[in-house]
């Protein structure tokens, strides 16, 4: 059986962990707490040498890190991931984006507000960069949304768990959705799919 | 043919144009110019909304952006990017890598310093996270390649031309390879592989 190592309210574990539920795939959620230094221990470090959750497990103790290859590897072959191969590109293109434009700037500042308890003042210039540039990302997502309902093909894919992961807790981060309907609508659409989890936003 | 829209200096370029010449897929280069706006123009927000460049087109029109999935999509089924699952993981793992903790450290430091003019001091503390976010994605790479002549099983792949494009010009950005010995001869097993083209530094 898979282990998944997690922090429980990160996207990047939360993406994971609903293409694992949605493929039918059992699979152990072990915690780590990233705020009390649990990502940076020798043991952490042996799995991931960047330190960072989430983590992929086989069997056979071989290790997978960084949240858009993991989806890669587990949804190919699945309806979660099209076969052709301009389909494929145009998937692997929202994950590069999400990790480049989206989650550097909308997740980053969820966790530093939310998580990390910092405030405004403290995150100071840092923080209005992030502002900036998430809400440059999410308009772009929403102007994508207005032509098709799923990301890739009108079919929903592990471009659309990718991005859902981040974008429907936006707000956390500071980021307003209320003019972005065609994202609102969309997450309405994510939600409803078979064998949806909600992500975990408060832990411990 | 296949064409690329590149500005010349980038790493992001120069991964999508080293691969291509690789394959020995013919290509036409189009030039755009960061600096002077010509990724802020209606017509490059209609091939990439995010106006970024490298963008591939093809010839019935359609555009593929972020290098991730560019290099992807002309690798597959080459001796670039391997068969086997797991392997194909591990090499999508080192370019989610890059473009997470190496390219906006790395690269971010280089452009604005040797493309952009600007100094040390108007950067200020955002040079400062970039130095030491990117030394530790330096010391990463050198660490996992003390172990493999090639980042994925030993053999030339993308991972290589990846994260070889802005690793080897690290120095433009103010970090330092001389004690990272197995990046420097990784460098120069890199450079001699068939068909390598060097980067262009100094444009126009």
């Amino acid at each position: 059986m898979y282990k998944l190592y997690e922090y429980p309210p990160s996207g990047n574990s939360y993406k994971v962990k609903l293409l694992l539920t949605q493929l039918g795939r059992p699979f152990e959620a072990i915690p780590v707490d990233i705020l009390k230094g649990e990502s940076r221990t020798p043991e952490f470090y042996a799995k991931n040498p960047n330190g960072r959750i989430p983590i992929l497990e086989l069997d056979d103790g071989r290790t997978l890190s960084e949240s858009t290859a993991i989806l890669w590897f587990l949804a190919d072959g699945s309806q979660f991931l099209p076969d052709d191969a301009w389909l494929r590109a145009k998937v692997l293109q929202w994950l590069a984006f999400e990790q480049y434009s989206l989650e550097p700037n909308v997740a980053t500042a969820r966790f530093w507000l939310k998580y990390a308890g910092k405030s405004q003042e403290e995150l100071g210039e840092r923080l209005k960069i992030w502002r900036e540039a998430g809400a440059a990302a999410l308009a772009l997502l929403d102007e994508a949304l207005g032509t098709t309902r799923f990301l890739v093909n009108d079919q929903y894919s592990i471009a659309d768990i990718c991005l859902f992961a981040y974008t429907h807790v936006a707000e956390d981060g500071g980021f307003s959705l209320l003019h972005h309907a065609n994202i609102l609508s969309w997450i309405e659409r994510v939600r409803s799919q078979s064998d949806f989890v909600p992500m975990v936003t408060r832990w411990p």
